[in-house]
């Protein structure tokens, strides 16, 4: 892919009629957006969409068939992806004293013994603190991994770095305490709000363990564990889980496209993720990007615009949960030209900008193209490292990418709860997200 | 009663010196308070206490335990208590789409035959709706009772105000539709926030009307049936109940008092409820308003102070759901001579003032003598119809009678819900309320 990164002399050389045209899309789109109503249906006509469910299937079919009906090719391109299905998940101290508790089993888990776990909790904050306990201290026992979000990133516009931080022991805390003979983790939910809500997400087992099963509590149980604890008291927990991972199945990515004028082998790549979990409909993750990547279509379609090059919208499978669709896209298309790729996994709250893998010189030039999106505050660029795991694959191997920043002061309140669902969406602020999508893939694909 | 309530021209000759004494009884609360320690005792020690529950016999016997030790006369008052036992409750929505509905029991409610009830989903608004609707649309149907509280009045320190409004539907809501042959009735849930929180509360059913089951679902799950209801499609929700209403149980008041030195036999009640609801700890409801009493009693022995009046700390049980505690004091001592009640049950925010039965002359001539309430921002007095529900059949008699009001704000986000604990409590603010009860039933018992 590498060889196709050197796109930016074509920026260069872009003509004062795409920004026109971007700035006709912005406007258009803020005036008659349906991306709320295409939301609407992707969350109550359809509702969950668990990698491997019915609604990842409907999903499916009704993404492929809306696309269709707008005009435009369309494909399913098959994956095969893992079919977690949560059960019950139960939880109660049963000393010092008798209080319910509220948890959700983290994705992938494995299940309990059917009568459940119970035992001693023993509240850590760091992987360093399990060498410190050992396994003296710790087989057997329900390891407790207490690390809140720091809310001064949250409310500093730096909430994915606080995200990515805490949720390190969502991920590989079972794995780590089963080192030690752990009998089961919970973990304080990765969130930045909580009515008694647990976050659930996917863990990582590390095959070298012996694997255990993992929950996220909520914030208010967490912090009455951790005072219990630390006036000394026993914390006795029983814990049931009972979910399953089934064999895989065969899912889809849903590709459309709307074929380039000129260089239609080049392509400007939208993508969002048609899987959402299982507890909510999946309004913001990622409900709201799926909604502005086919608004974006149906919008340029309506215009009856047709770029030089190609714009392809990826719809993709179990990002939630193995991020195989990301990985089958780059495995099915890593010999494409792929200009640029724009992901949008964020939620739909107002748009703020986009993080992108380029730098220096060649952001600078964009910035001076991208002057349009200042309509809807969207023109500000911040460099990363990653910007979207669907497109990883492609941003590790040089292209271009971009990821859509909308504000993210509330995104944890939602993500991964049984809140994430459409009234957390503002119409207007999804309006705004698509018309800074539309009109970035316009200006990379002229 | 009614030969009580002439206590005023007794405010009138009272000293300096107790305005004095109510400084320092505020002051020494702010600095040394155990508010918060004690409610720690019946949240994280205790847990829920709903009526006829182990929690509430143990909350009993840990606050009579609690005021021997603190020195002072404590007595358990009998009360026969309805003993209701929530059961599983789950729902969902098999028509238009599959969708998880979050809902809680009404407090009260009787179960759904087994195996569930299966029907259409009716949405009202009004009482006046179901008439208009009458039997031949609601027979065998759900009825959803579609209200959100006003949150123009949750914002303008109304809250409790749009809580009346919109509790009405929770209260009657099921004998009213079982008029018209209804076979369930879903509320929105009352509440002023919602992360998927269901608020439970109790109903009262009319004895004329067959007992159908009733449950309050969460605004996100309201707005979903509302949205999918307004575009057309036929909503049918499939739904279980299990909860038992056991034998009514033997339970307690709990009241200690400190005795007056000159008139003994006068009497200033300062009250709070020891029944939580079940899903979480009561922290706000009423668990701060149980440590409040406490505190004041805990404070006032330790500053070895003495009022001409007794001062009586009744910790009432059953408020939540049939409010025997209340009328079983009125029963046994409607005689004691009450020159004032004071009732705690709003919540532990920082205080605002008090709602009171006094008004006129009366109310100005209290106000001069409360201006140590200031130090708290207390002293601000409003008239009401009814200050508090334990204290009410006193407040009809005639006792001049006052009601903590905490900034409502945030109270009904919590209010009834499993996110009731601990942490929504501020020790500070606590402390504030603390000092203000204090001061007051001081002011008053001199």
């Amino acid at each position: 892919m590498k060889n196709f990164v050197r796109f930016l002399p074509l920026l260069v050389s872009l003509s004062a009629s795409a920004q026109s045209t971007a700035d006709a899309i912005i406007a258009r789109e803020l005036q008659t957006s349906r991306a709320y109503e295409t939301l609407g249906h992707i969350t109550d006509d359809i509702g969950a969409r668990l990698t491997g469910s019915q609604g990842a299937a409907k999903a499916v079919r009704w993404t492929t068939q809306q696309f269709r009906e707008w005009g435009m090719p369309v494909t399913n391109e098959p994956v095969m992806v893992p079919h977690w299905v949560r059960g019950r998940e139960e939880a109660r101290l049963v000393s010092p004293a008798d209080h319910n508790i509220v948890l959700t089993a983290i994705g992938g888990s494995v299940a309990t013994p059917a009568a459940g776990i119970t035992a001693d909790v023993i509240e850590v904050d760091s992987f360093d603190e399990l060498k410190t306990l050992g396994a003296a201290k710790l087989r057997g026992k329900i390891v407790f991994y207490n690390n809140p979000m720091d809310m001064e990133l949250v409310r500093t516009h730096r909430a994915f770095e606080a995200y990515r931080i805490a949720v390190a022991f969502r991920g590989a805390g079972a794995s780590r305490a089963a080192e030690y003979g752990a009998k089961a983790v919970v973990i304080r939910s990765v969130g930045s709000a909580s009515l008694r809500t647990p976050h659930t997400g996917a863990l990582r087992y590390d095959p070298k363990q012996p694997k255990i099963p993992a929950a996220a509590m909520t914030a208010e149980d967490a912090m009455l564990v951790h005072r219990l604890l630390a006036r000394g008291k026993r914390v006795r927990m029983h814990m049931i889980l009972t979910p399953r991972t089934l064999p895989d199945v065969m899912s889809a990515n849903v590709i459309a496209e709307i074929r380039g004028s000129e260089k239609p082998e080049e392509i400007v790549l939208i993508g969002a993720h048609l899987d959402s979990w299982d507890l909510a409909t999946g309004a913001i993750d990622d409900g709201s990007g799926v909604a502005m990547v086919m608004e974006t279509m149906r919008l340029l379609k309506e215009m009856k615009l047709t770029p030089r090059r190609t714009i392809r919208a990826v719809l993709f499978m179990n990002e939630e949960n193995g991020s195989r669709g990301g990985q089958q896209y780059a495995k099915d298309h890593g010999k494409d030209k792929h200009v640029a790729a724009i992901e949008t996994d964020a939620g739909g709250a107002a748009p703020t900008g986009f993080t992108t893998s380029i730098k220096g010189d060649t952001l600078t030039a964009l910035e001076t193209r991208t002057k349009p999106l200042a309509a809807v505050s969207a023109n500000r660029f911040e460099v990363a490292a990653e910007v979207g795991a669907d497109i990883d694959p492609l941003t590790q191997a040089g292209v271009p990418s971009f990821g859509l920043v909308p504000e993210p002061l509330h995104y944890f309140d939602y993500h991964h709860t049984n809140a994430d669902t459409l009234d957390k969406v503002d119409p207007k602020e999804l309006a705004q997200d698509t018309a800074a999508i539309a009109a970035l893939a316009w200006i990379l694909a002229e």
